[in-house]
């Protein structure tokens, strides 16, 4: 099985080459590529496959609506399971299609199981992708160890809350998960601490549901430059995450995440491995 | 840079063929190759050099000792700094050396900073290779949040403290550091808990001194054996650890570490990465 391991703002990922669709690829089989001691290691796989040979079996957008994307993402978890969308992942995916020669640099699509990603890059550097219009859902709160943090509830798709505290982020200790009223955020939330460090400039740390805190996470990343934007309104907004640096940019219509996605190496898994 | 993946009980290793030192290895890539998220990933790096052309500066063993063994094996931990040795890293080498063709299945020594170190193994399978002798210092003790556990301290040329537990090791909270008592420890300690789960047979966990809970320690795992067998002499001894299964061969005059090594992939860096 040939590979590309890759990364954006340390989100990383086992990209594997697929354009016919030939491969099975059990859940099983993704969670030993992606176990970071006795696989390769990853939070995740993106298998690259042509639109026209992805069978989403109903279960997505219709064939119709992703047409018109050479490409379709096919995202999986670190465990297996099938996630939609992956911000981060878009990123790193429209970098391997450029270095692969598969796609021009340039604006276009990708196929997603949440529909059309539109990415924007050049043949190297940072890459663009549309996360889609934030939707800020009114004040929130959590809590750590006791003290409370205020913020700003958002769905980027999946739920969030970014919570402002004016000390800088390190100090925080995200060992374990914020505490939120579960009648609030019935299925959990994604809990984000920004700080500002300048104009337009955050600092910020995220704990997501499920995985604990994260070096990066695209939509956590959109939503904490929501809740700081407030009633300042659109424009562009930068964001340090211990992964890296990204931008967000707010038209009031759509939101975009841009930064580095980086290819480290390539290579194959041993005859008889997986 | 062409490298190979590879593990033994989830002890894993970005493995380095360099036969001729041609190889510039600065701790800062040794620290890039082994970062989990922005790099490959690993425990460490093992640089397989001749013996002939690795110049150890006057830092190691003599030119003359180790010129035996065709290999040396330049392990480097996963923050870029030099260790002499490293059990489950000897044979991995080992099994890469077979694999590659560079050596022909059989016992053989391999050479390191800690001097010559034999291995036995065939084709596939598991590798053994000889720990030298520990030796048992007495009765010791540790706690683990006010819980006291009595063990026996013993030197693999690393210090350890091997505790007994009649519960389930599952059940123990390694998420920090047990206590001991620092002036019987003034350079800090290996602390392994094992419990007897047959004839022999034990499971174990270990704490290291300078990273925390491990999934396997190649030296713990003999220190384990060495405290269960007490006064029962010498015999073989199953150990469990969370990585997998190893053995341990106790002869009254050296030990011997049995277990699977396994190369998991082999790629190269991309161009302008590292």
């Amino acid at each position: 099985m040939r590979f590309v391991k890759g990364h954006g703002t340390e989100n990383d990922f086992v990209i594997l080459p697929d354009p016919d669709g030939a491969l099975e690829l059990t859940a099983e089989a993704v969670a030993r590529l992606c176990d970071r001691r006795a696989g390769i290691g990853a939070d995740g796989v993106l298998r690259v496959v042509r639109t026209k040979a992805m069978d989403l079996d109903g279960a997505g957008p219709d064939d119709a609506l992703l047409s018109g994307a050479e490409w379709f993402m096919d995202y999986r978890n670190a465990d297996g399971s099938i996630a939609e969308m992956c911000g981060n992942g878009t990123r790193v995916f429209a970098r391997y299609l450029v270095d692969a020669g598969l796609a021009a640099p340039g604006e276009w699509d990708i196929a997603t199981r949440a529909g059309l990603k539109r990415v924007t890059l050049g043949a190297s550097g940072e890459v663009s992708v549309d996360m889609g219009a934030p939707v800020a859902l009114g004040p929130g709160e959590a809590s750590i160890g006791g003290a409370v943090f205020r913020g700003e509830r958002v769905s980027m798709g999946n739920p969030h809350l970014a919570c402002r505290t004016d000390r800088p982020v390190a100090a925080l200790d995200l060992s374990r998960a914020p505490d939120f009223d579960p009648a609030v955020y019935p299925d959990g939330v994604n809990v984000e601490f920004y700080r500002p460090v300048g104009d337009r400039h955050l600092e910020m740390r995220v704990f997501e549901r499920g995985s604990g805190e994260t070096r990066s996470c695209g939509t956590g990343t959109v939503a904490a430059a929501v809740a700081a934007a407030g009633e300042s309104g659109p424009g562009e907004w930068t964001v340090d995450v211990p992964g890296g640096r990204l931008t967000v940019t707010l038209d009031g219509r759509t939101s975009h995440l841009r930064g580095p996605a980086v290819l480290v190496a390539e290579g194959e898994t041993r005859p008889g491995w997986i």
